[in-house]
């Protein structure tokens, strides 16, 4: 079989382009999680959560034609269902909901309002590698504030999100949306041809230079126009002389204005090299009226996260009229990468395996766990039918069990219990009375080591 | 208006039956969870997430034919929308997806199974207070252990979870399935006439003897029969004398055994008196097989956790014969509980708010910021229009901020930045080389009172 295959999916696999999350992959992820949860918080963002659902009509007609066509829709319900029709839809961004609760509520929420949030959504796109239809989206965002402060802090945020999780050798991709207008002025561009040729400037990174050109002028740009725009974005000191272009427009001079600002707040954070003024980058979303971003790292093709500022977006999608800033971490993405990166830790699901050596010790084995777990420890009693040693050190062994606990005959005549070490084999017994006591050394040991 | 009206929906409010959980509520729900993981993770219980809907013929037909109507159903996609049908479904329950995974991963997972899922589970209901379309769902099961162990284990587990919640006052009623046949069977009453019999038995907590004998009788039960059996389930002395009938029949007599086992071994753990033989009890779902339990606490109505063993359903749902025990834990309800009892806490959402007097002072107000959470601090600059300080301070109170930073051209000039404590009002004067370590001193005094 090809490795390139998808295995056949069977009627017990979750839909297609879902995922079950079993304990491993779980913990992973929540890992990473509580990392963005905790670096949020230290920047003062408060968490929100929205339903799963939103009524249909609360997002159709906000993600394009295509968007649309990819929005899960809920059948009616009891007697409507036979209609055929939907009256509710599945969560496809985050942004559409914030626009929602920034409507619903207005003043209650804090000035300006500082939000993330963690969660599903859901889109019927063709699944694929990295691809799904059930994902999780983190967005970071701060409504209220028009100041470039909010725009630099959601990047320092992302920035030390990156940097907790480890991920190496990311690089912010830095522009605006003045920088991208001033430049279609300085050149003389036609507005027609405006939005055009800002996709085809950010293909600089992926074609050459001469098929950049030739789609620009493919495009209806004159061909020294286009000839010159793209040397003026290319080369050693490109940033200079498209600096020095800017500079003929207003609002260019004021998009490298606003550049500026932004690498000076983010510099007072982020190491070095780590921000870049990126003119050709466009950011696909037309929404963006100001800072715009983007973070490449090694070894993945597209963005790990990206954002900007969007000052009518809100209003547009319904919500109250106000200025915007954020940002959304490609999760999926970016577990990718921490994945491949590292080995799997080593799941410890249990510190203490307690052996039940027949059901007439069963009580006392059940209690010594319960002591356990008093003491800080993990513990479970062996649930299995097997009354053999063997058996159940071999489950405690399983369970990654640090320590198993043993208490037969021997142990009963004699008033103690057998504590084994399942690294060494090494067995203490311990008097019966002690062994709370004599656990909870071991969970101190355990945590001073850890 | 009257208090028992609902306010009337608006277009921004989140769908019937749904809610949005602002940064308060989410905290404090977020809370409750991490105590149920933690707890769960000390008995060994690792964690699974499923995904958010099914295949549609994976769900219909489990939940009885109440129950497939109020299942959410997607409609198809693309080319198929137009044809009105539905083909996937969201997660009814836990249970469903649970048997999937059992029977998709079969000998990869652990044996037994011990597993735990937190998620959100959507039923069309009419919504009503504390009635949601989506909720939590908190379900605990172990699969592949026949042992009364596994069953004594999740009612410890659920029992550490609700005291560790700080629930007052919470009792487990404990019964068996086989306790209810034996019961049957001792008072000679036909297999025909079983099923209501015991659901007219489960009103003797709500209605009187003599209407529970009249409902008995209008089931077809003889009145002499009818009046035996309710007068031997209450009184002073009910549980002896049910002991008694129970041993005259062979299944009543393993189901006591049953039951004391399960007593035998809680009671290792659980303080006397919070598990309690109930043979009334019923638990209204005929999948259930051995012991069966719920959790009754003061002030609720209705059970805030119920379980016990299921050895055939896990099979009945698609997945392998395997027995099965386990519990859920009625979350929302719980939830409900603890926010009517304590004092909600004071959200504090930064440690430290720091002013920026003015664009020439954004710089190094950001800078100091960063300098903040380096120390352990959350923090955030002021993001909004005004350069007046009342507004500021105002804002730094707003959001809970135990201190401010104050750096405008005084401090400039004296190389100083003023640390303001918001509680006291005293603000006092540090060399802005030594910002990093006076900062780390209160986020440690900080540490140390908390």
């Amino acid at each position: 079989m090809s490795g390139s295959m998808e295995p056949m999916p069977t009627q017990f696999d979750p839909p297609s382009g879902t995922r079950d999350f079993l304990a491993a992959e779980y913990e992973a992820r929540e890992r990473a999680f509580a990392v963005i949860r905790s670096v949020f918080a230290q920047y003062g963002f408060e968490p929100l959560q929205t339903p799963a659902f939103e009524r249909l009509d609360v997002l159709l007609g906000k993600y394009g034609e295509e968007g649309d066509k990819l929005i899960f829709k809920i059948l009616r319900r009891g007697e409507h269902e036979a209609s055929g029709e939907a009256d509710l839809a599945l969560r496809y961004d985050m942004t559409v909901p914030l626009a929602r609760v920034a409507a619903a509520y207005g003043s209650q929420l804090p000035s300006p309002y500082k939000r993330y949030t963690i969660g599903s959504v859901w889109r019927a796109d063709r699944p694929g590698r990295g691809r799904f239809r059930e994902f999780t989206q983190c967005d970071l965002d701060t409504l209220g504030s028009a100041s470039v402060l909010a725009d630099a802090e959601v990047i320092c945020a992302v920035h030390d999100v990156l940097d907790r999780l480890g991920i190496e050798g990311f690089r912010f991709l830095l522009n605006s949306r003045h920088v991208l207008a001033g430049l279609l002025e300085s050149f003389h561009i036609p507005a027609e041809l405006g939005a055009g040729v800002l996709i085809t400037l950010d293909k600089l990174d992926k074609l050459q230079p001469d098929e950049v050109v030739a789609e620009l002028a493919g495009r209806g740009l004159p061909q020294d126009t286009a000839d010159e725009l793209v040397g003026t974005m290319i080369g050693p000191d490109a940033a200079d002389r498209i600096r020095a272009v800017l500079k003929r427009s207003e609002e260019g001079a004021a998009g490298l204005d606003e550049v500026d600002e932004v690498l000076a707040l983010t510099g007072t954070h982020i190491p070095p090299g780590r921000v870049e003024f990126t003119p050709r980058m466009v950011r696909g979303l037309s929404y963006y009226t100001g800072p715009i971003w983007e973070v490449v790292a090694p070894g993945v093709s597209s963005s790990i996260s990206s954002g900007g500022r969007y000052d009518h977006l809100i209003e547009q999608l319904g919500g109250p009229d106000t200025p915007g800033t954020g940002g959304s971490l490609g999760v999926e993405r970016i577990l990718l990468l921490l994945a491949g990166a590292g080995d799997a830790p080593q799941l410890r699901r249990l510190d203490l395996a307690v052996t039940v050596m027949g059901d007439e010790f069963a009580e006392r084995s059940f209690g010594f766990a319960a002591i356990a777990r008093d003491a800080g420890l993990r513990a479970s009693v062996y649930l299995g039918g097997s009354g053999k040693l063997g058996r159940q050190l071999k489950w405690a062994s399983d369970q990654g069990a640090r320590w198993a606990l043993i208490y037969g005959r021997n142990d009963q005549e004699a008033g103690t219990v057998t504590v084994r070490d399942m690294d060494s084999g090494e067995q203490t017994a311990v008097p019966a009375g002690q062994l709370g006591g004599y656990l909870a050394g071991l969970a101190g040991g355990r945590a001073a080591q850890a």
